[in-house]
């Protein structure tokens, strides 16, 4: 689908703007599901006019995570381009990955020395507190910066996780990642040794396995954090800029690193935000406005509340989007769409497949007239239900941006 | 999906005819779409019984051309199967075109002489009449009509367009004309001489060159059209006929040649039309009714009264249509669909992305009872939002031949 568009895009000055609403999608409590029970007037009207429709994120029945679940928003097969563990780890803490660098996702745990060897006691050093973490990472820090040429820097992450990046000299591949996680996955068990799948990856294991005994030495000493097991090694994917595949000059607009992160593996600006509310996104988007073609925004706490089970809280997030809706349109928006990542329904406390409420505003909608935005009106609509890969191709062409295929 | 179908085709006596309003899709003007403002109180009554829905002609967001289109419709794969410039352009001209012809769209341009070099001044030649574009090609065709055995047949288009055919002795395959344009897509730069991306485009292009000097040698003391810019090197595509794929005689009902020319190019047999009314084509719809299985009957102007942007011609086509539907149902028709090749809204004046209405009638319908054949009635209907390679499976289903697929 990218590969015909990209054949198609031509540039114009028309203005996009997509609104990710994280976890939009719900489930009723009482009769209503969280985007139903929002009063949302400006949602409501503008729907009024506008194509609407479900997405399903990567397939049927399949719940994504918020990295694969934006890759196939922007029109990345989130199936074929997978982000890795370690990748995903980095971008969620705002590390910026280079093409020679190697992300690698880890856990502080504790062992027990049987002679020499280590054997897991608790596969997360009993979730040792951020603080701790931060002082482990520093002790180790100080003792180990390369190995053989390779540049390692440790980041704190929360409780007993942390991210490792291996800075290479050449470029890197995906072969070269190919990795084994040293999880052994039970306690009672000892860690896995790293190794390769191939030559180019056996050589990335070595360093691995260095970096392993030398950094567990340091810490050997410590009461829970003595150990590290190690997972995900991955390399930045090699896809397509948003320039290449669309021919956009695109800006990010959000407020967490790991949208951040995924925004700029895709080639886009990230402009900065001063805060973390949708005001202070709406901000940035307006002073920007002129300066891009496509803009994402993202709005996160639909997806916290969600998570937290807080339906009314997840209520509260939708409304406050729609009482701002109008400053976003008053900027002189061509294509406006609105939509989630996934769903994450208050009443399951996580994640979920069902399909996303979307609506795409332009002059070009044939509108339905239905009453609200909603996942109810969505699924009676003009659009039906599409694959969330479906969505760019359609605001390109309501964006006027498409050529004609074929004669 | 073509190749399952071809699996599971049988023969019976049934009757199918696919009715295409081209461009038949719209967008609402003071709130109704040309087909919902359309009095259509037959195929309002036909469709209460039928099955309704909506299809994408390539993929959402893709704005399809004519051709490509219909192949779709048709049930090719229009993205595997892209006919090329210079054959479609040579359908249009009501060029037959055999297996070992090399269809070519050529420019007229003018171009000013530096020493021996041409340099483009008008990539088109001042758009010249005609008439004067016929006189030119006169000119050329007396001179030259062949080069190392290829014979080589000039036609003239409109304005300063042309269609030149090199007919070789072997059958052609694709790869034959992998041959670059010569348009250097810019006034102030030379044509671009042919050349080819393999050894067997490489005769052709060698071929190709001989022709452009020879011919442009003939035109140079021309005031406008004094030299010849060609694009679109192509063959006939390679495609199972209808009998082929579904084992049906089938016949165009078409007034156009662009779609006498597609429907050529799947096998199916072109009925004289003695107008370009829908009542002339209906007339040989009912003199061929007992020889054909399957007939494709084309609206026209559908299409042309869309590009116009006149909103209410659209909608008397439409009407008029209506009208002489008994007329087509009264001949024992046992399958029935109606439906356009992709929607050309008066509102945008040009072919567009939207799915297109579907109507398909026969005695297997479940029927919705719903109000009239619309866009909006189609959007909530039974048949959803389909490929237009899934029609004509389909329509061979309604017409109960189609055996089950497995035990």
């Amino acid at each position: 689908m990218q590969d015909i568009v990209s054949k198609l895009v031509e540039k114009n000055s028309s203005k996009i703007v997509l609104c990710v609403l994280d976890g939009l999608g719900g489930l009723p409590v009482d009769g209503k599901t969280e985007l139903e029970a929002a009063r949302t007037p400006n949602l409501d009207r503008i729907s009024s006019g506008a194509s609407l429709g479900l997405h399903v994120p990567v397939e049927r029945g399949i719940t994504p995570g918020s990295g694969a679940a934006h890759l196939a928003l922007f029109g990345y097969d989130p199936v074929r381009n997978e982000i890795g563990r370690g990748v995903l780890e980095a971008l969620g803490l705002g590390i910026d990955l280079g093409p020679s660098d190697m992300a690698v996702r880890g856990n502080f745990a504790t062992v027990k020395y049987e002679g020499d060897t280590p054997v897991v006691a608790d596969r997360r050093a009993g979730r040792i507190s951020t603080e701790e973490n931060r002082r482990v990472i520093s002790r180790i820090s100080s003792a180990l910066s390369e190995i053989c040429g390779v540049k390692i820097n440790f980041y704190p992450g929360l409780e007993h996780r942390f991210v490792v990046v291996l800075s290479f000299i050449p470029h890197l591949s995906e072969s070269d990642a190919l990795v084994c996680d040293t999880d052994p996955q039970a306690e009672g068990k000892s860690p896995v040794r790293p190794s390769g799948e191939n030559k180019s990856s056996q050589k990335t294991a070595e360093i691995a396995g260095e970096l392993i005994d030398r950094a567990c030495e340091v810490i050997r000493d410590e009461p829970a954090a003595n150990y590290m097991l190690l997972r995900g090694f991955s390399v930045r994917p090699n896809l397509p800029t948003f320039e290449e595949a669309y021919e956009l000059r695109a800006g990010c607009v959000a407020a967490y690193p790991m949208y951040r992160g995924v925004s700029k593996l895709l080639g886009m600006d990230v402009l900065d935000v001063s805060g973390d509310s949708i005001g202070d996104e709406i901000r940035t988007l307006s002073a920007n406005f002129e300066n891009y073609d496509f803009f994402y925004l993202h709005v996160k706490k639909t997806d916290s509340y969600g998570e937290d089970g807080n339906f009314a809280a997840k209520v509260g997030v939708i409304e406050e989007f729609d009482s701002l809706l109008p400053e976003i349109m008053g900027l002189g928006v061509d294509v406006l769409a609105v939509t989630g990542d996934h769903s994450t329904p208050a009443a399951m406390k996580s994640h979920s497949w069902h399909p996303v409420p979307l609506m795409i505003s332009s002059k070009y909608c044939r509108g339905g007239g239905v009453a609200g935005f909603s996942e109810s009106s969505c699924s009676s609509s003009d659009l039906g239900i599409i694959k969330a890969t479906e969505i760019m191709p359609l605001l390109l062409a309501h964006a006027g941006r498409l050529r004609k295929f074929g004669a």
